[in-house]
């Protein structure tokens, strides 16, 4: 017996209000109704001007595109010397009025711009369109970065973590939604309906998701969650179709073993932290016997790592021509080279993970970015674990354990934030550790 | 048979997040904290810092309140020396990194600090209250306005038209939120439950609130609406307790009759043109035989500028002591006077509203204001419409009718946005020509 | 993160259909109505005619209403000659056919004329009221009996508990159900909607309510729950307006204070025992900390009891003149006099609630009966309980503890239901067996 | 802005009770347990006792089940001998008593088994299945025809079309629903997911179902709709992958080209009709410009007649050998042949659908009998309307339009009900005539 009602009601209206009703143009310019909503006043023609930009966005041509954000960074900037200007007048009275003045002055037209398109029904979908349509350009026209700081500072208050509504997907979830996380599962493809419905309907299968209200049809990020005994060394065990579906009361750990984002257009908008933090919440609440929360994944950039290494170039202890290891194993399907590997390929695997910094002394993996800037240490390296052509073309078929210990992620994240500190389990400290050492000494015998 | 149910599923997360739940504070002060906040990395520890600040500042005396509020505005600024260095160096190189640069600095950080905190569950009602109590600080601390602007410039963002939810409120509506409309009802007030009812479960009434998906418990706005045959001249019979209910089918005409903004917190966004737009497209869709949009209005600035006004001074054409006269009135019950002077007192209203201007060249009536830059006309003036004594001490008991002329609205917001002009029926511009008329004469021969 | 959203979705329909839409009449009488539609075949026409007889059988007079049970209960009833001549037929030949013919012969017409009326959108709810108007008439015509017994077959299968809906009332619950609950409460009157806030809003309060999906807007039965330490003693201490607010989770103990059926024309037809099992399972899953389900009930036939029986008249052991010192306490406020008889007061309740039964060896108390029938015990007496002039009028302020002790249901429930034994507290059973002894030694002395 | 939200919480709790909770058997037999529980007084071991029963008849073996429906009805059957004393003495003297105890005894003890096992949580859709076991026995077992009446007897009462839930079923309905539609489809089978999006999702497609409270999950009946413009001829056309989708509001035909019961359990019980006529209605208030309600249908028993009727034996005016030919069809894809004699074919249809009656009057056709019940008529024949093997194999290819005519429906219904006329459209009769005089004219030239 849950409470209320009244908000499922309440929600029913995001439904009647979620398709982006197109309008017919009157004959202005796309560019001529941007001109003419930002100098509008008031909201009643501005309603159909925002439509009618967003129709006529979705219609341009390539070329017609590039135009348009040239059009946004070049005429919609911020005027530098009235801003000036306006900061020296401010500097010397700070009253409201001319803060006010400063303020307005500071941002870029092009903000209030968006923000008036987005009052239209439906547009916000759209506008996360139009920046995934912006990221594709930006190799190649650097300058539309300063539009797209402007997307991304738009949505990271409009996608606010407090407006996001968390949502578990499951066989029951509708078939339009379940359709997106088949499209968007980007670790672990999703072959099929059924294929789905092995990852959401079992007893022991959970997948979480994030939406925003004005987007209700349409995942942000979800998670995939397998409920197991014990920490978990294989994607391909996960999966298997065969495999024992277990009781969620037997389970004593919650394996993370997919997380996707599904919106290009929200790229540098996080939201994998919190959706963790929620999933980990339901679950200590639901299951209770579950007391270990860790991650299965990939390690996308080992492989490339390697190559480009010493130890690649190198091959020195067992490492061989890895390449033409990882292709000849995928083709052939024979998968004993690897495995005779896995001692040195764990090593590596350490090396990179816990090693390895960027410019800036951050790992250079990704994934092991995410995970450690979230309060989470790395728990364990596994070969032979993600055995798909993709696991083994990007780390030698490699996975690693990121462990969420939910006594220490303060700790962790504070230590990892402030001194880009990697907490790791003993042993991979010692696979580390191992690592270094021998390549230091081969190093010292190169002479290098 | 409407359409699909996952979103009233969705919305049920709304509900389990709602209330913001306190946090024990560990020591630091309140601008510690948001230093704190400010500085951090991640989200982690920022939830915990958001939640202590808002515990924190609702636990604040009034001067530490003012403390607060004096950080935020002093400490929290814009820097603009720094400013100024940024438009130089991105004046001279237009380049995604000088840009990211400027835009930073041109922030107030008290802008990023109300970001950070609103990703606490809960936090933006909160976040709401806190303006609330900052708008009543700001006669006494002037300097708080700029402070002020950045909370109404998030929440313009956050409060988008696209994010709200309209919502139909009625008889079966959860009674927290119709204790809210009792509460919130600005104009004619909800004197008890039963009040309450008549004003929404009778087939001929209506009334339509919008909400924010992150306080779904609170209404931001709302409307109420009769359905009637013909356009009505007086409240009382609109509010009357054994009036007979009619048939939504007969009825012609929708009277928005009250119109309440229900957060203070929010002053300066506007909802007020959203709602009646999406009610009069609801209402068009629903009852077929409405075809007249109308409200009934009071003049609140009425007689104050009749006092003001030389027309009160000189007591012509049947002035008399108006003020006294209210005042008997309404003390006595006996409405005769006021009865005999209607046709002055329409005249009077007709060139108060349609005459007068602010020194913006905008009408002296607030809700005029509202109504003729939403689109509307100005129909009809009715005198003892309002028998109330609110009614009578703000406008002599004078109401009128701002009608919604659906193929017009665009014409008219389009007219008063751009020259200010006052859109009327023939009738009242007779009236307000009459009383201008009137006027010169009068102040012809007074030689002025 | 709870489960799926379609069923919401599914029940949405239930509103549009709830409304039972009258009919106009097309000429013919309510029985010629009846006639028709029990000789009718399908459905088309035969939802015309159940309108038409719904909507005539609310406009009856009372003699009309009369006629037609009359008609029910005599037309439409066995034909006995055809049914001892299929029962016959049946147990030469035990066939399908043989069968079939005996079971439709079997049943009285008006059984089938009933589920027929049933198929129209809202006809339950009317069917329900239309038995309510039978009760009303049975002590005048003892014959309607048998057509009651009909509606009573026909709701137990309508009714069956596997079709109820549980539901949890609260302050967010819509106005129009919480009207209800006020209109229906039966044993403590809810004065207003202030009084209802107080008992479904505080956090260690519960009401919980059955519903039917063919009634979605009208509750059963509900029971109203305070979380408590300790066993409570006054049910004035529970509705007491400035109590404090306790913390579910410092709660030990749930009583039932109040059970209500809301549906007259349901008598008979038992929701309260699969009510109660309910909101202790979900009481249990939802607050850990309680332990103790309990009652606190109230005694409505210990007075009569009294004023009847011996200790009455006798006047013995502190008896007194009961009803004038019950009028007298009323009137006066004074209720001195009954606390000073609270031990003997005590042990005649226990005599009345454990040793005198009926002719069926049942007890006498009608809420004894409910308890001990769904396997609780009695767990203790208190005088001064409930001063309400109710329930001092009814029971001189006494109220009595029904326990629910979760292991030991199962077996209470069989021994009462096999052997009409009460199982109670040892101290109850002390009190009864004194008053007993007492009762006893008087009448031996009485020379009974 | 729809109304109340309520009604979706309250059937949150219908998701809650859905599965069926298997219970550990007690050492008792399933035989053992009915006894008890038809002896057993109260509900508290009552449930325990339905959800054994529930539970070992699931794990029954054949001849288990064989036993238990024989137990149900020769042990559980009605006593002859006691129920005609007791016809007796109620025919002695009609009493309220007299007539309990009769009708107890007239109704056999198995159909209080039955409403008692009905009060476990998610015991309906199980006693569904139970019967849909029972009917594959019937054939063996005649005398089981005695239980089956009593389950149809019940199941009539609780499935009362007053209780049931229509829902549109689309693209946004839950995966698990869907799957449904997919496994229960009878007469056009749904290929996979994509053949099921094409029928739910495009605008111009509607599916349609009801379901019941106890069985939230499986829905009982559906219908799918093709919004058209013009009758359509062809079943293919409709079906067709790349077909142009119509703007429902271009659409002025709304088509019902498939009807499926998905229950077996609930043969007997009728919701055909209802659901027809409640999406006739949705569909009239939903898409103004529908004005023709249509079917396409299957003439599933026309082979068979023909190949039993002189038609098909005397091969006469172009019949040749019809079940060569129509495998031929088949087997080669070549369909001139029946294309040529589509003439003649549809003759023989019209003959067979308006001409043909079985022994109680009715035409042989089971699909025509359900639409003319229903008070539709039939509009058109059309050859080559269903070229899958099904329809060459059942019909040659033809189908048949059956029109509901909102104005006539009442009449035909009436008229079909009380003497089984068959209404067509002019040129079906004319061509219903063709057939029979051709025909009569060859019965005369054969002398018989």
């Amino acid at each position: 017996m849950n409470r209320s009602g009244f908000f499922y009601d309440l929600l029913s209206t995001l439904f009647e209000r979620t398709d982006f009703a197109r309008a017919k143009g009157d004959g202005r310019s796309i560019t001529e109704l941007c001109e003419d909503l930002i100098a509008s006043q008031g909201e009643v023609s501005g309603d159909n001007m925002g439509r009618q930009i967003l129709t006529r966005f979705s219609e341009l041509t390539p070329d017609g595109e590039i135009e348009f954000f040239n059009y946004l960074t070049e005429h919609m900037d911020i005027d530098t010397g009235r801003l000036q200007t306006l900061a020296a007048s401010y500097q010397a009275e700070r009253s409201p009025e001319t803060f006010a003045s400063l303020v307005a002055a500071a941002e870029p037209k092009r903000q209030e711009l968006l923000r008036r398109i987005n009052r239209v029904q439906g547009a916000t979908g759209e506008l996360v369109k139009m920046r995934s349509r912006l990221l594709r350009l930006l190799k190649d026209h650097p300058s539309f970065g300063r539009t797209d700081l402007d997307f991304q500072h738009l949505f990271g208050s409009w996608f606010n973590r407090g407006f996001l509504l968390p949502r578990r997907i499951h066989w029951q979830s509708p078939a339009n939604i379940l359709e997106k996380i088949i499209k968007y599962e980007a670790v672990h493809a999703i072959d099929d309906w059924d294929d789905l419905r092995r990852r959401v309907e079992p007893a022991d299968r959970r997948c979480y998701a994030f939406f925003h209200p004005a987007m209700p049809d349409d995942p942000l990020i979800f998670v995939e969650v397998a409920l197991v005994r014990g920490v978990p060394n294989s994607v391909q065990a996960i999966l298997a179709e065969n495999r024992e579906i277990l009781n969620p009361e037997s389970a004593d750990t919650a394996v993370f073993y997919s997380i996707s984002n599904c919106q290009t257009g929200l790229r540098g908008v996080s939201f994998g932290n919190s959706l963790i933090k929620q999933v980990v919440e339901d679950l200590r609440a639901e299951v209770k016997s579950i007391t270990t929360f860790v991650t299965l994944s990939p390690i996308p950039g080992l492989n490339r790592w390697l190559r480009q290494s010493h130890a690649a170039q190198a091959g020195a202890a067992g490492g061989g021509d890895l390449e033409a290891a990882v292709e000849s194993a995928i083709e052939t399907g024979d998968l004993a080279g690897l495995r005779d590997q896995a001692p040195w390929l764990r090593r590596q695997a350490a090396d990179y993970l816990v090693n390895q910094k960027d410019r800036h002394g951050m790992p250079l993996d990704p994934v092991a970015r995410f995970h450690l800037g979230n309060g989470a240490m790395i728990h364990d390296i596994h070969a032979a674990a993600d055995l798909s052509p993709n696991g083994v073309r990007q780390s030698c078929g490699l996975m690693v354990n990121y462990l969420y210990d939910l006594k220490k992620i303060s700790q962790f994240h504070e230590g990892f934030a402030e001194n880009h500190t990697v907490f790791t389990s003993r042993e991979v400290r010692a696979l580390a550790d191992a690592a270094a050492a021998n390549s230091n000494s081969r190093k010292a015998k190169n002479g290098a």
